[in-house]
């Protein structure tokens, strides 16, 4: 602060790049609250002052923020002002995004509205409001827009943020097609203008099939917006109930490619096809996908006697839902028995590919474990032999894979304390359990009576809804990057 | 075979010599049967000629067989064979001792009655049988028998073949007291004999304190013969609900005691009391069964308005049968709410110490892993620095982490793949999951209206069944021994 020696402390811990950064995007998320605003002005329903409120506030505040902090030097972020800057994001814009809730209709009280407004910008999909069909169409198009943004996000974290912070082995996609090196801003900057291209693409196709195949404007755009974050908020209660036969293939399709590692997409467009079609960690989740589609599918016909048709539709669109993360739901497939259950549980734990808008443990985590398996397998055989565990065709680095290691602990640690914590509040053991998976995997539906599939997570209590808000933050940026602000080592210089 | 060049050949894949061990441990177990007949003889059930067929064919069986592999070189045990004959043990005994259950009551089919062996040897509890109060004193002795015979097996086991197999980290107890770097069986022969005086007086102790607190001495020798093992197996339906008040205190501090590092006994006999106090797993051990103990108890208390002694007595009776792995059941916990049944559900997924006769993760790798987690966490801090993870003041080498590590995955994929196959058989979700963790932690009772504490596993279907029994066999000798056997690079010279 004094400034006459060195000055070290304030290139740790000044809190103004961080400060100004929030301020920023928080100024930014109030700017789009005109859009509901203004469908809600056009529609008439009378509503639009909740959204022209909020987005005063949220611009206002955030404005004042950014200002406050403007004398900050945001151009050399170091390692503790990134990961402030990470949970920090997701932390305020939740609480922002969550103004209208609390304005207007639903008229939520603060814990409904911020755990809706986290579930979205987390891009979970778990919703707490129940008659969604007869809410105003701007709460419906907000709740759908902060999971797009929130997808978009995340897409731009994974590529630049947690390579850098080198987060559950995601340092092992630094040398990546963008690596070029630089400061992480202007990096992030570069990345974020050329992915929401191919992110406005895919939604705008994702919009126009839901169109052609029956969906009304409405409901197409929404859905868009939610499929492409592999975020999962619908427009009713029935989730996708309400649109079964084509827009389930539809969906599908888009739920994958919105799984998928994004980077494969930026190069496709440089004209390298070769990088989508090579990827092994897409050719493992299309396998996990179709063993797990094939096997649903007999067991219904098999067991329920359902027709081919149906019974491959709705195993392929759940299947393909629960393990991107994006947490539709065309029918409450715990009515398809025990087995059914347990591997959509299992399948909400595998997660999509890195690098895209899904989360949980994802498809190369688990590559990277089984080759270090298969190399201690090795070494029991021969102890003295060198190997070391492959990804893509190279070495995994023991620190990637220590790192990769730590994160799957930690996710299944941080999942049976969530599940006692949750139990503790009351619940049956089967909502806990799956409550925690599907907060800290970004999932969105549970199971059992309450929070299943055709259920939604308004009746849990506060301390409940609280826990699962943690466990959606938590979850969302890796783990890691959340916990390593509880510890005092971080806070030293 | 020709042994006219160089024989590598007979030294890597002689089956001989594991085929002589085994018949020989064959031959004893078949030895050990005349207990029961001469109890049923005692008794006058008319059921002790089952128990002499059964020995004179096992002894005949396990003789021969040691017999015919007696020309093996049986002092030099390769990897290979060493590999093989841990499976083999396991695979071969309970085969072996489930003949009295198909020869007479309870006349089980050979699914039951090998699960019920598998059980016994493994030190899972799980039974297939009810009405247990009806059957022959001799039957009920033989279960009890064969689960101090698997405890003290698998401590053996633990002690001297998972250090030098580097199974699941066990190569971090190589240099304990017992190292004296000599050939394989020698020092299991030493390690078994110390060992066995040990078990053999904490068993005796057991039985004549439940004698003190008013057991019969039938119940008391069998229930002293399965605390000891962290068995579980009871003389009759409602295990330790027959048994309230003093002796469920008895039981947790056997339980307790079964479930430490035996070596600390023999530092302990030695002369050396540091040892046992200063081991940082015991610590850890006791503080997390304190923990739970209070919450469970407060609950207890507070929800279902308990008085407090049975609500401590209830509560540190069922906390430490579980996490010991022992599995006796005192009440119906399930009964106690979602959150009593997630927390044994999680406590079942901890298990005791290591070098004990439990199962399960046990203490020490979470003392591993996140002692690795932390040093992830200042290695996020410091890229450069140089951190090792620590466990009981000693650097844990990457090759022990690593192992650690896959272990760790390995135990919740088994889980998550066994738990899936259980639903496919028709299963409902909670006995699906606590029936894959029941098994692989050989704890013994499941969760949910079938597996339960207060249930029996004899309704599951035959396929349910074996896939349990694979279970229990591949989480008694920590997966990888098991696993290794299915790789082609293990049979490659
Ligand atoms: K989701
Ligand atoms: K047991």
């Amino acid at each position: 602060m004094s400034g006459t020696a060195a000055t070290p402390s304030a290139h740790t811990f000044d809190l103004r790049p961080v400060g100004y950064l929030i301020g920023l995007l928080v100024t930014c998320l109030g700017a789009t609250m005109l859009v509901p605003f203004a469908v809600d002005l056009v529609v008439g329903n009378g509503q639009w002052p909740v959204f022209l409120q909020s987005a005063v506030l949220t611009m206002l505040v955030g404005g004042l923020a950014a200002l406050a902090c403007a004398s900050g030097n945001t151009g050399r972020l170091g390692l503790q002002q990134t990961f402030l800057l990470t949970t920090g994001v997701w932390v305020a814009l939740p609480i922002f995004g969550a103004i209208p809730f609390v304005l207007g209709p639903p008229d939520a009280t603060v814990t409904d509205a911020f755990f809706e407004a986290m579930s979205g910008l987390t891009t979970t999909g778990s919703t707490v409001f129940s008659g969604l069909d007869s809410l105003p169409a701007g709460v419906l198009l907000w709740r759908s827009m902060m999971q797009w943004f929130g997808g978009i996000g995340i897409v731009v974290v994974a590529m630049v943020f947690l390579p850098e912070l080198r987060i559950g082995g995601m340092q092992i996609f630094r040398t990546e097609a963008f690596d070029t090196l630089g400061k992480i801003l202007p990096r992030a900057a570069e990345i974020a203008s050329q992915i929401s291209w191919i992110y406005v693409i895919i939604t705008f196709a994702c919009f126009l099939t839901y169109i052609a195949v029956g969906m009304s404007g409405f409901d197409a755009i929404n859905h868009a917006l939610t499929t492409v974050s592999t975020g999962g908020f619908s427009t009713t209660d029935s989730s996708f109930g309400a649109f079964q036969g084509a827009p389930e293939y539809v969906a599908s399709v888009f739920m994958l490619l919105a799984s998928l590692p994004f980077v494969r997409y930026v190069q496709l467009i440089a004209g390298q096809a070769r990088p989508i079609f090579r990827d092994s960690q897409i050719h493992a989740y299309l396998a996990i996908i179709a063993s797990f589609t094939i096997v649903l599918a007999v067991f219904q016909m098999w067991v329920d006697e359902f027709a081919v048709e149906p019974s491959l539709r709705e195993a392929v669109f759940n299947v393909t839902s629960i393990i991107s993360g994006t947490g539709y739901a065309s029918v409450n497939y715990q009515l398809w028995g025990g087995f059914a259950m347990v591997a959509f549980f299992v399948l909400g734990l595998i997660g999509g590919c890195a690098g895209s808008t899904s989360c949980s443990v994802k498809v190369f985590r688990y590559q990277i474990l089984l080759s270090a398996i298969s190399v201690q397998i090795r070494r029991i055989h021969a102890p003295h032999g060198v190997f070391a565990p492959r990804f893509e065709d190279r070495r995994v680095t023991p620190e990637v894979l220590s790192s990769v290691m730590a994160f799957f602990v930690l996710f299944i640690v941080s999942m049976g304390v969530l599940a006692v914590a949750l139990g503790l509040t009351g619940l049956d053991m089967v909502t806990s359990l799956s409550g925690a998976a599907t907060a800290i995997g970004n999932v969105g539906p549970g199971l059992g009576p309450i929070i299943g599939p055709s259920g939604y997570f308004g009746p849990l209590n506060d301390t409940a809804k609280w826990l699962l808000i943690a466990g959606m933050l938590v979850g969302r940026l890796e783990l890691m990057a959340v916990y390593v602000l509880f510890t005092s080592a971080f806070w030293k210089i």
